[in-house]
């Protein structure tokens, strides 16, 4: 693939929603050029005050080295697919609809050069499945990203069946130039790492809240104050091997059986959804919010995110 | 319970293996006096040893005001359960087997007065179970700490079925006073909160590993930069408020069916029970390690324990 230059890399981003464009940001803040397609009509407009705004955003919490201008003159915001013709890599970002997805791919490789890398963000669909609706499978992965995605440095590299390790390889090498702590799957599993981990946490904690077993914050507590004392430190294995290994087994033979396998939307979330709820950002959640504390939760997670990676980099255990 | 006056709080603590030392030392760094017993024969001079060596360690750590010399003073390492005498609050740290304690029980119960309180460190037998080897039940709970304790700021409160709230209130403000954050686990269940948490994470985590479909340094690394980023700060429910709820509804359909429900031992952790793996404490567990590795991590775990708090401290959105 040869070596990686940031400037010479123009990279499209098509479907410019929330995640699309807070990847946008990302790759402005580390220097490429980058194309934005809105393949939706209408969407160009709204995306380019949304973009405008995650900028003032980044640039307040110091993520732009040069400032807003800079990146602002690397971006070319559009709605032909043509204009992707410089792109070596395009991100696709847009409804989690594989017909949808389809239909993108087919204007994206009628546009792009045959070397061109295409990434998908979905976090439903099996990249192996994606893959078959694009004419290079081998140049096709999956980029999963967080939000917001030029503040956090988490990044999952999946592999489908077809695709080439060296492309999966060289993602990986751009993700850390990006500031990334990039992850590899090598296999397309449902849910890749993260989200499978995640959601095995919500599923026990839940059931325990809805069982009346502990108050929602305590949960919370418990978590912040054992979990958080050592999870950017170490993650989970290397926990394990902390506290002594062997010392778990008696755990795993009383406690799994005790665990929820429940295959049910909980109760308590049901409640929410009819009320629409979409916590601080409709201040309507697990939570009761004032508006002045919904924002307060914004701010807040922006210096936690800055914080919490600059104490990580003071561990150089890791290796 | 009147207001807490610590100085005039002795507290005893039975058994002292690696929890009940770190226990004590946690009570002496408090202020309190100490009445530290060793029910096992010989383990008292074993004791002696270790609670020393956890003296230099707080010490060195910053944790102890005053410096060791105190805290010796404040401390009467025993054999006799009369010596628990003074005590109003007696914590049992001894083994996970239910006669075993009712021993202890009622040698502590012989040996203070009707209105002391004893609570159990179990992790592994129910509270409710515990309780009714008591002659005062009401005045019985569980209070589960992490290693090391005088380290952690976690401490989960258990009642059982008998605990008058009361009691459990008093040792909520009594823990606030040892600079925990405590939590209150109103009802007994097996594995209590974090337990019953973390072993969801783990059971999903090594079914992935063992699938081969992760590496552990990078199913580590997705945990460091995805969850670190937030657990800190937030703890799961409000991470989901934060998020925007009614957004893991279709996660929840998804997701939960695909979970590892599985009550077996992981075979990758059979493996390392058969090496008598113990992690970075014999140089054997799911990671290699030389020795200098090791005392590595000993070493960056008590600074990022101090630093987390530091860091958390910070953020006073918690409420």
């Amino acid at each position: 693939m040869g070596n990686i230059d940031i400037k010479s890399t123009t990279v499209g981003v098509v479907g410019l929603g929330l995640m699309g464009s807070s990847i946008v940001i990302s790759l402005l803040a580390s220097g490429h050029r980058v194309v934005a397609l809105a393949p939706i009509p209408g969407e160009k407009e709204r995306a380019a005050g949304h973009i405008a705004d995650l900028l003032r955003h980044a640039d307040s919490a110091g993520i732009l080295q040069y400032g807003i201008a800079p990146c602002v003159n690397r971006m070319k915001l559009v709605e032909d697919y043509r204009q992707l013709a410089p792109c070596r890599v395009v991100l696709e970002c847009v409804m989690e609809d594989k017909a949808i997805k389809k239909s993108v791919y087919d204007q994206i490789a009628a546009s792009v050069v045959d070397e061109t890398i295409i990434a998908s963000n979905t976090s439903a669909i099996p990249i192996s499945e994606l893959q078959v609706l694009v004419p290079h499978p081998q140049r096709f992965l999956g980029m999963h990203w967080a939000e917001p995605a030029y503040m956090t440095r988490f990044l999952e590299v999946t592999c489908g069946k077809q695709t080439d390790p060296r492309i999966a390889d060289y993602i990986m090498q751009l993700g850390i130039e990006w500031g990334k702590e990039p992850t590899l799957l090598k296999k397309d599993i449902r849910g890749f790492i993260t989200n499978r981990l995640m959601y095995a946490v919500f599923r026990e904690a839940l059931c325990l809240a809805e069982a009346g077993h502990i108050t929602l914050s305590d949960s919370d507590k418990a978590f912040r104050y054992d979990m958080g004392s050592w999870v950017t430190l170490m993650g989970i294995f290397r926990r394990m091997d902390f506290m002594g290994t062997t010392d778990y087994i008696k755990g795993f033979g009383q406690l799994f059986a005790m665990l929820s396998n429940s295959t049910e939307v909980p109760v308590l979330m049901q409640q929410i959804v009819e009320q629409r709820g979409r916590g601080v950002h409709n201040m309507n959640g697990l939570y009761e919010y004032t508006q002045e504390e919904a924002k307060t939760w914004d701010r807040a997670f922006a210096r936690f995110n800055r914080d919490i990676y600059e104490l990580a980099e003071k561990y150089p255990e890791q290796g």
